[in-house]
């Protein structure tokens, strides 16, 4: 079983930075990350996964005010920077995203981490999606669903064009006769593509993973087409084991047509715990969470999920009849209905919406632990993303209580089984696309 | 007196990398820049200073093949955000270009920075200038002279304007009122310019030192104009005492049309100190040092220097009758009437070119000592931005040698005075210019 730790600032719940057991300074906080890392490490987690996003979260003032969650943090590749500093075996995975981004610096940043850590480095590959990414970068719009994955897939294939600039041994340093490199080794990718001209080489060595690890999240036909050709590591959110059975078959057969096996994917969905040492206890601990949510952030976040302002109403009316908008999604009509359904108030169905934004699983660390080992036996999954409600409080839990019984179960690691990260989650050195027609022409 | 440390890999000098006492792996050994920042900051360095460029460079197969600078080597940020997460008190400058880079991310990184190491970054502004940069970034041709300075400084004025994002205080963040940030202290920039256009806010708070430190380099007049508006840190490279002084006096005195005192900015020569017990023994370091350049690396930097491509001829052929290119500066009638007037061979010609690429300080500690305060006390500097020519060897007999000789003298701190790199330099904490707004109505 393979064990991400994704980590939030100060946690995945809405609320969670107003938790005793959350650093609520978290997002500018290195030693905060430091430590975190260095106890996923202690626990012998695959790897640190770090989100991101290129602009401040929009929101209503008020409800900016209480709200802790994409707003204000560290920047996750000079973050990155310094935890391949104080770790030594764990996996670095940061996001970078393909819309705002030129593919020499994403190439040129995540194989420099790769060098720093000794081969730890993977790169959550995405398209940013909001209005206000577009704005800081010079653009009125963002790019539209189609675009955004055609300019994806010719952004990784320049990336990994660069990373094979240099062959694994083209630098022998050697000082006596006075051969620093080998110019043979080198290569010029000269990509002209619809979206990007770059000429190369990258000047950088090639990454001692060959490639850091490839991370794709997403679930669009887009997306599984992109994570199908590319995806090392998939990051998925399937709520019930039977769709992530379903996901896992769909993934692990997709890959064929692209000459990739299924071991060469790894599944590896998200989990949200609360933990408790009784089930009671962990019923309280989420109840007391959700009593930390300030209604309007609530309803601002049911606002997100319907696309509609609703900050006109009063909290304790009926739900008002509304019509969707632009920024309305799938979800609308469900939301809606349920109100109409149950007739809920705006607070009632804000709190549904904020309370449910977190599908969690909630337990004994035994339960949590029977959850896991089903999903995974069952063959819905890899391993698991761990979203640990508030930071470091609930993943220092889970790291106690519930990795030991993962361990006596014989699901979880006990040592690193290898050197980089690639070792360990049992994935293969690529070999560069020149050594391989080497190979086809020798 | 400020110093700096100038890491270049393995060290300033062409032939550095064979030298027994460098690092011949240091583009990519991380262990080797900790080492040598641990070792600047126990001495009380104020700074590191990374240089960076963001193409291979360009040469001739076989000189490529000899050479180790400019060609394949750690990001900059990447490793600086390491290099925060292993030291407590010392400055950490990066370069960063303002041709091929987006201001958001600049300044999102160098925040980012900035917090993870409680208020040490300091971002080196300068223009790309190679052509082979320009291919890696979608264009045929580099920037003009001009444009890339109106480029810088429009890019340099929405960085500024990003980092005040957000007020000093802007982040309460407290638990029991459910205040995480305050909204009035949040601030959209709405720029639009001609390079650039960058809503706005930046998604990480203000940086502890309010703007990281702005270093700056170049002699050009554009360069100079910028150094004179935005500079707080100027990395120059005159070689004599009263080229020097000429150039501090005129700096200093240029900031003044911008609301600035002299003191807002200090002027650090670069200083390639060549170290021995005895004079003696400094004079063998150096002729060992050139004694590892190999003849073709050294032609290569002399046809840099002349832009003109020499591998045509014999190395012993008397220098050749050739004409200025394109790629010719205004140091091509100096080498070519030095050739001419001496009558030298190519090969002589060449490794006058090869050693000549660095001015050197040579002898005792004391002399070098002499050297720094003769400069110092007589208005030619602020301080020395260190560039040994092998690394970690000559930087350690630096530490171990000199900077003991200047703290005897009373020249150089024996303990950092302050808590921010701003604040060992002596520089004042930049008040937002929303704040000066809200002063001037208030």
């Amino acid at each position: 079983m393979r064990l991400g730790a994704f980590f939030m600032p100060t946690g995945h719940h809405v609320a969670s930075w107003r938790h005793p057991q959350a650093d609520a300074d978290a997002g500018v906080n290195f030693k905060h990350y430091a430590q975190m890392a260095q106890t996923a490490e202690r626990a012998k987690f695959d790897m640190v996964f770090l989100q991101d996003g290129l602009a401040v979260r929009e929101a209503h003032p008020e409800a900016l005010r209480r709200s802790a969650q994409y707003i204000a943090n560290f920047e996750p590749l000079t973050l990155l920077g310094g935890l391949a500093a104080v770790t030594t075996h764990i996996g670095l995975v940061a996001t970078a995203s393909t819309s705002y981004n030129e593919p020499y610096h994403v190439a040129r940043k995540f194989a420099s981490i790769d060098h720093m850590s000794g081969g730890r480095a993977g790169w959550n590959i995405v398209t940013s999606t909001q209005k206000a990414e577009a704005l800081n970068f010079g653009r009125e719009t963002h790019y539209g669903h189609a675009e955004r994955y055609q300019r994806a897939r010719e952004f990784t294939q320049v990336v990994l064009g660069l990373w094979d600039s240099w062959d694994d041994d083209a630098f022998p340093r050697d000082k006596a006769s006075g051969q620093f490199l080998d110019p043979d080794k080198l290569h010029v990718l000269n990509h002209r593509g619809e979206h990007f001209s770059v000429r190369g080489p990258l000047n950088i060595p090639r990454p001692p993973q060959g490639w850091p690890v490839l991370v794709q999240a997403g679930v669009s036909d887009d997306a599984r087409s992109f994570a199908a050709e590319f995806a090392e590591v998939i990051f998925s959110s399937h709520l019930t084991i039977n769709q992530s059975r379903t996901y896992y078959g769909a993934v692990k057969a997709a890959v064929a047509p692209f000459g990739r096996s299924p071991s060469d994917i790894k599944v590896m969905p998200g989990l949200n715990p609360i933990i408790g040492r009784t089930a009671a206890e962990a019923d309280e601990k989420l109840e007391f969470l959700n009593s930390l949510i300030e209604p309007i952030v609530a309803r601002e976040i049911l606002s997100t999920f319907i696309g509609v302002d609703l900050s006109g109403y009063n909290f304790d009316d009926p739900f008002p009849e509304v019509t969707p908008t632009e920024k309305s999604s799938g979800s609308f009509h469900n939301w809606v209905g349920l109100a109409k359904q149950e007739r809920l108030t705006i607070r009632q169905l804000a709190f549904r919406a904020a309370r449910g934004r977190m599908s969690v699983v909630k337990g004994t660390p035994e339960q949590i632990a029977d959850h896991m080992e089903d999903w995974f036996v069952n063959g819905a999954c890899d391993g698991f993303n761990i979203m640990s409600p508030y930071l470091p409080g609930a993943f220092n839990d889970f790291v106690e209580l519930v990795v030991p019984e993962l361990q006596r179960r014989g699901l979880f690691r006990t040592e690193y089984e290898g050197r980089t990260f690639r070792d360990n989650l049992g994935l293969k050195h690529p070999p560069s696309r020149y050594a391989m027609q080497h190979a086809a022409s020798g």
